[in-house]
């Protein structure tokens, strides 16, 4: 087999259905011949543990996987594609039709995006008829899983530039190019201030931000014609890169431009040393005004001791660390089966336990409003504080609007101010007080878990 | 703004041209407003620097871009959407009209997709008009730079594994849904012999592999109602999870199935002990032709470390760990003009210096036809040895055809076979021999790189 055409990678996004694991759809087979399919069950889905230098999460991605369940289909090509594999041979053939009718009609719960949430407190319910509520595993932990990774990074990222702008330049980095799309968004929500990702700029309405590369500045004679050229013909976002050849050099160029531009970028060598000295020759040249950005594999890490070396940064390009969660690059987010016909379900797995019965968070605050600790409890309990799940899709159809991208931010950045500060620093106190009901645990005991 | 209707983070196949960094496009209009956005410009793309713990990688991805590269499309959307942007305010709008005629003119050279290949040397030149060829610089990464990690991660583990059938599980981790796609095709090229993900084996021929999960067990009353249930529906690829209560029993359990099932498997606590006992019952219960599959985080050390301490372990489920590459979740991969015109550019930065002139790569073998040493070269040189930078592109038009994804796995598996075995180990000799010839040397000196 040849490939005169290449294969595109890029899946049907009108037909999400096959994009997940085998086992879901040999389940809901099976599901369908034992005459189970329709049972009303509820899974949940978690986190298992926080991920390594987490103190807490920002759950994001709830928009997209929204957008996903109510749009799931399988087209007819897909269909009569799985058919004929050997590992159906026992299926009946009325299964596969029902697949190209498929609609989730289910209910969904979960944490407003942009939550600070933490490790064994459900995340988002699912209940739905059993195949249904099966089928949607792989994906919804997909789509849900990075970008409550990328803005739990970012928001560590923020945090540590105290107040400075934080940019996202990870685009060449993701694991393949749809993760710059969720990245973009997911550091945006969590307090970056701008993109360079295009076309997330362009579709989600993120400001756009860019400097220039190396090339810009090799693919002209000299660096002061290549200099001149882009002020003039980007006056208003004069961003210039100064190290292609010799930094100090470099920023001389950069002062020497008539009228002032915004800033200049250092992307390589010793950023604290570096960015002092183009502070004072860019100050002894009456250039006060002008702004330096810097980029480099950076991560919260080096950002704060860059600020508590001193260095005179008024802003840092993230990207690698940020789009791959470098230090901590995949979620222990589980989806677990918790409640069929009513009935609670446990599984018993050695470190994999997982609690019966749909439930709910209740969020407890202090006097100054600053978070107290999380009580997990049966759903249809109630205790002190502000309950955490709400409705989002009910039996198939939205709840009301989702809130628009910018809503989600300020949402974020009010939750992250609500932390006490102790889980709020780079090496940041990782026990938030949690637990669980005691009508909750009298479950786990009556089904044997304890 | 509230969102209605979420918004998609699937961009179009059909219009890429704006998956980039907004630099791409600012100095796209740059080169055309100086007047050299014709000229001619050679692109290089290399990786600065073997990811932690491996001693080579393996070059995957090329498809996917060249099928980027040769359908790149700005939509009219697009174009109308960038157009007023603060950035582009003394941009000519005649040049936004020219993005919405864009196509890619020019030549593609590249090693073979499948190639084991090192740091430091050209693995794909673009020779294009400068305008064209910097645009693709982050979709070009963003496509090829994934799927080099997860199949360098990949070799690893099909190695570790000493023969044994290694399959890929990781959808659920992805970093966005399309990262399982590109995960599924860049494992198996490396070695890997199935995948659960549907889509994948679908759209790419790639045998599917699926078992079952907890919730199975779980939806039934007892566990062997479920075993024998699913066996039933399933004859011909019954794997039994046996450790959702008591792996002991479970094991029984699926040993009692009439008639005999293909494989158990096993998804958490301590896989050697299991595995032994797993395999001590089926042989007493005469199902000795029962295949133990095992899952639960495992990455190449682990595979190792089970099969040195004598675990009858059938076949490994990896997911995590391949998905994110876990260990080496980013790769170093850059993509640098070298050439202008016929003249050669180096940049100079501090650790990113770049050598000047389009390049080849030699590569020489022993006499028992083991890889030897790579020499980088002049494109216009020879030296002795194969040459690894073939034709893939010439003016905008795929030479010949792509290899199919089989003859790519055969191709990669007898690239890994000719490496010296030194370089094969969990713990590899990573200094694989490279130089540049001196006719590079000499042009680097000439523009003062050294």
């Amino acid at each position: 087999m040849t490939a005169e055409t290449p294969v595109s990678l890029w899946p049907d996004p009108d037909a999400l259905g096959t994009v997940t694991d085998l086992y879901q759809l040999t389940m809901m087979a099976g599901y369908a011949a034992a005459g189970i399919d329709q049972s009303d069950a509820t899974f949940e889905l978690f986190v298992r543990k926080l991920p390594p230098n987490r103190s807490y999460m920002i759950f994001a991605g709830l928009e997209q996987a929204v957008g996903t369940l109510l749009g799931l289909r399988f087209s007819d090509e897909q269909v009569e594609g799985i058919r004929h594999w050997p590992v159906f041979s026992a299926i009946d053939p009325t299964w596969f039709d029902s697949l190209k009718q498929f609609r989730f009609t289910g209910d969904v719960w979960s944490v407003p995006e942009g939550s600070v949430v933490f490790a064994n407190e459900p995340l988002l319910r699912v209940t739905a008829p059993l195949a249904q509520a099966q089928l949607v595993e792989t994906i919804l932990l997909a789509s849900l899983g990075y970008p409550t990774l990328v803005a739990s990074k970012a928001s560590r990222i923020v945090e540590a530039a105290r107040g400075r702008s934080v940019v996202d330049f990870g685009a060449r980095r993701g694991h393949g190019p749809q993760a710059g799309f969720l990245n973009a968004r997911a550091s945006y929500l969590a307090g970056f201030s701008a993109t360079s990702h295009v076309e997330a700029a362009r579709r989600l309405q993120i400001p756009a931000v860019g400097t220039m590369a190396h090339a810009w500045v090799q693919s002209f004679g000299d660096e002061p014609t290549a200099f001149a050229t882009f002020a003039r013909l980007f006056p208003r976002a004069t961003t210039l890169l100064v190290d292609t050849y010799d930094i100090e050099q470099g920023v001389r160029n950069a002062a020497a431009i008539e009228p002032a531009i915004q800033a200049i970028r250092i992307d390589s060598g010793d950023l604290v040393a570096a960015s002092k000295s183009a502070r004072a020759i860019l100050d002894s040249l009456d250039r006060t005004g002008v702004k330096i950005l810097v980029s480099n594999d950076l991560d919260e890490n080096k950002i704060a001791e860059l600020l508590d070396a001193g260095a005179p940064i008024d802003a840092f390009g993230v990207g690698t660390e940020l789009i791959t969660s470098r230090d901590a690059p995949a979620i222990s987010m589980v989806y677990k089966l918790v409640e069929l016909d009513g009935v609670g379900r446990i599984k018993k797995s050695a470190g994999k336990r997982t609690y019966p019965m749909a439930k709910q968070v209740y969020r407890s605050t202090t006097s100054a409003g600053k978070f107290a600790g999380d009580r997990v409890t049966r759903a249809d309990e109630s205790a002190d504080g502000t309950s955490l799940l709400v409705p989002v899709i009910q039996s198939g159809r939205l709840v009301g609007n989702l809130p628009g991208l910018d809503a989600i931010k300020e949402y974020c950045r009010a939750q992250r101010e609500s932390l006490p500060d102790r889980f709020r620093q780079i090496e940041a106190d990782t026990s938030y007080p949690l637990d669980y009901s005691e009508a909750l645990e009298a479950e786990a005991v009556k089904l044997g878990l304890k």
